[in-house]
């Protein structure tokens, strides 16, 4: 039996003992409920999957669940946004951590619209903007992309929370129109914020999440397609931005303790980047008081403990 | 001829091709003067050495003069304090990146007197207040500290550095005062600052500098002596802070292009931390805007690039 | 000849010399640009006018050449949603005075939604909601509320700035879509920014805008209708809010040099309530750094000073 | 009986009518409890004075009981500093409300250590630099100055204030300090404190507060000792400054529900200028949130309604 092997079974095993762990908290986070579709998720699913480099891809729990993905896809708008337009990005966009509430309008006028990182809201949407003005369709062009990375067809919009994404979008109006007015949103605010949307409504598994993001982990190189998504040095980007900025204003906290570029999102949701092994996510939908889910942070804390995996 | 020895050999010629091409570049960013005893370095010094596990210093240029460590002095009074104090500190300090310049007292009073990161000013002064009432001496412990970590008895502070970083003290004086109406600093103010201002007057060389924090790259064993500084969890958190916060607002432009663990000082020195490998420690008195060396910097990019050192 | 006409003429000669001698000043401020329709204007443009309670109206320059009032027609707005809302009003915007530039974004998220007074522009925005919640149509309503007044059919809105107004609105978005995220607003956004450009677009003359405000000084019955505009308190009310937040960011120091209530608005016009006297309108394109007319300041500022007008 | 005698009989009742009206309504504010020696104050104390410009004092309740002036204190500073620096004041300290409460440091770091207004602690405290700068003894000077205006040489400091005041005067040592940091404090911060505190501890009556205060209601002459404290200009220049400031962040809300210049001290103290016609000074230890007296300001927003004394 070979080393690997060991080592496949000894994190399948982690990951099973780590779950049951997780289900034994106790579950009195949040569902999200800004927008209201969010808040009928069924609090009580949980999930995990650490996609490696060889190709496996190791679950437990509610792994095959697709669910509402929400700032998991800026990490996919922010590579689709590096791929197209080179450095100029980082003209428009800054990275340095927020320091301030992800969805702050009060530094982005301080900063005469300039955002501090592409995992902030309006740094998300200055992303988006760009996407609208290089893509016939921007929408399209990022779903294939996700199913291309995820090699499924299935990652799809779910269409009730778009439609109460955009019921509910006013602070997002509030930030792009800022923008607009230091002249650092090029296409019109509608169609800005209906990309933006929509990519925050698609639905993907852990499984399918964790997969599609193993370039990350692989300096830019998807292992299972061979696709060079990014080159080796805009992968470490990615990674860094992760680390400084990607848990909200927890990110700090989550290095601290774990010690791995991540990103959450509202829908309960995080990924995160073992660099040279592979990716973890992990999904329960209820929510700590930094919009990050309880139990998919104990779960994801627990594994990166259990198997040494902190870059630090 | 040992792979170890192969790669001893290259780190050294790097260094001095990296070391060669920084005495090339423009010198002309500006050498810190708020505190007039600083401006009067000669501003052509310019050093680096990278000291690995395995007890070897690899060096080249002025990297035996001491000079003034300034915030780097933050490292070894966090790591001294979370010696004595445990995870009590991290009720009166966070952890959590700042967003704003490193002196600034916006944040400190809307979080009500708890300081961002122990990085900042702030939160330096914080952690001198711990050392202060802990220590009966604490200027004679955290030098006997440094000096034990160093492995060198050189190590001291100028007096004249002291004296003038006293009189112009105004804003880390308004700091202090604005924790102590928060009821967060426990000693005296007047004891607290003699402290703080006693370690960022303290001297070293890059050769020390980068030998005393060997055990920051080792899990918390000092390589050297063996000494168990601290333990490997609280060496990882060091390490993540340094990475979200230890250069200033540049911090988060350093992880995305050098990827290191790293901590700068306004006398011009930075040290970068190589997990696993060993520390870097550069210095050239001129500075960029953001208060960071412009050759140190330059020089720890190009030695991180080089040798493939990010750890994203 | 009785102390009535003595004073008049002493009133219209002290307004002659007062305006020659404005334009005997360097007239080197800007004329407002960020919307370019107001940008074509003639810069050498330069009227006053006096209106008193008597009926009588004094005025030099060019006192009948209409304007665009801009910011002016926050107080006619203010004055017809106190009429028709009442108190209630006053749980939906503050009456404290702001301390920052008059569209800023970063007071409204502190303060959740809540504008700090009607006369920066989140607070007229959100009296502009207040009047398309109340009317069929608002802007009608609003443009027969100021022709009463001013006892002029001729008051219209310039449709060239009114369109300018609406392709450069982007901050003003950004403040209705914040405040409807708070859930301060109760219209759909684009009929609220369709009435606040409309309102600041309409043009008058300085004897229009003397004569509409009339009711002002003479506790909120106008002198020549006899019409029952507002409350004595509701004029009091008004006149203070104008006190101390009317000038922009040069309120106290209007207040300090003046001591009248007034309005200014970027269109180069401010108009000056002296109670139980009289109203003074001045007019004269280019601005100085806080956006006031530097003419028209130093014609107010001239005459009350020479006829003793200060309320303090 | 002529009409003066009848205006002095019918103020007289109506101070004592609403002396009483005041004494009827819940007690619930809190008394000052940020510094200890100020909470031992009885709560259920009440007094009203009315000073008028013929000499006149109708007083109600304890007007006659000496308590603590606090930031009331502020006023003498700023007018004896008027009357020594002349206009060179203006450029260490603007005359612009501050929209933020009175003690807050985030706005003098913005504006660069210049404080908004002489009536924030900030303020205050510059012009506290002023006079120990100016004065062999500035709390001699000080003191002197406010006896002569009350006609009392009982005024006095509380030492177990004084003293509390500067054991708990954290707050203001940083507000000190960063204006030092900024260059904008020129004698010893120590100085500067032990002065602005000295102050602060002063103890006067109703009736001595409204007395001595009398020349802002006469163009700057003391109306009982014709002495010329300061021009017409400068008495119209505080006056207007208490108008936007004087109230902490209820400023704007006194004006516009009492409209009269006014200064209000956490020690339950308010006086309030009415231009031509006296002072009122009210006392009454219990605070509102913002630190304004409940008792003080409903006795002299119901005085001010039913004397009809707003000045708008």
């Amino acid at each position: 039996m070979s080393a690997l092997t060991d080592g496949d079974a000894y994190r399948g095993q982690a990951l099973g003992e780590i779950h049951e762990a997780a289900l034994a908290l106790p579950n009195d986070g949040k569902v999200a409920d800004y927008i209201p579709a969010l808040a009928t998720v069924d609090k009580a699913r949980c999930g995990i999957a650490f996609a490696t480099l060889d190709g496996e891809v190791h679950a437990a729990g509610d792994a095959d669940i697709a669910f509402s993905i929400q700032s998991i896809s800026k990490v996919f708008g922010l590579v689709l946004a590096m791929q197209r337009m080179g450095d100029g990005l980082w003209e428009r966009v800054g990275m340095e951590p927020s320091g301030l509430p992800f969805n702050s309008i009060v530094q982005l006028e301080w900063e005469h619209g300039i955002p501090r990182n592409p995992f902030i809201n309006a740094g998300a949407i200055l992303v988006a903007d760009t996407l609208v003005s290089h893509f016939s369709s921007s929408r399209l062009a990022f779903r294939s992309f996700v199913r291309r990375l995820a090699g499924s067809e299935r990652c799809d919009v779910n269409d009730v929370v778009l439609a109460s994404e955009t019921r509910h979008g006013s602070r997002n109006a509030a930030l792009a129109h800022l923008m607009k007015s230091f002249g650092n949103i090029e296409a019109e605010v509608e169609d800005v914020l209906a990309h933006y949307f929509f990519q925050c409504s698609l639905e993907m598994s852990c499984r399918e999440l964790a997969s599609s993001l193993l370039f990350l982990a692989n300096r830019g190189v998807h292992p299972i397609s061979d696709e060079h998504v990014i080159t080796p040095r805009d992968a470490h980007r990615v990674n860094a931005i992760l680390s400084t900025s990607g848990m909200y204003d927890q990110s700090g906290q989550f290095a601290f303790s774990v010690g791995l570029p991540a990103k959450s999102g509202v829908g309960g949701g995080i990924v995160a980047v073992v660099p040279g092994q592979g990716v973890i996510s992990a999904w329960s939908p209820a929510l700590n008081q930094h919009g990050n889910s309880t139990r998919a942070l104990s779960m994801i804390t627990g594994l990166a403990g259990r198997l040494g995996l902190s870059i630090f």
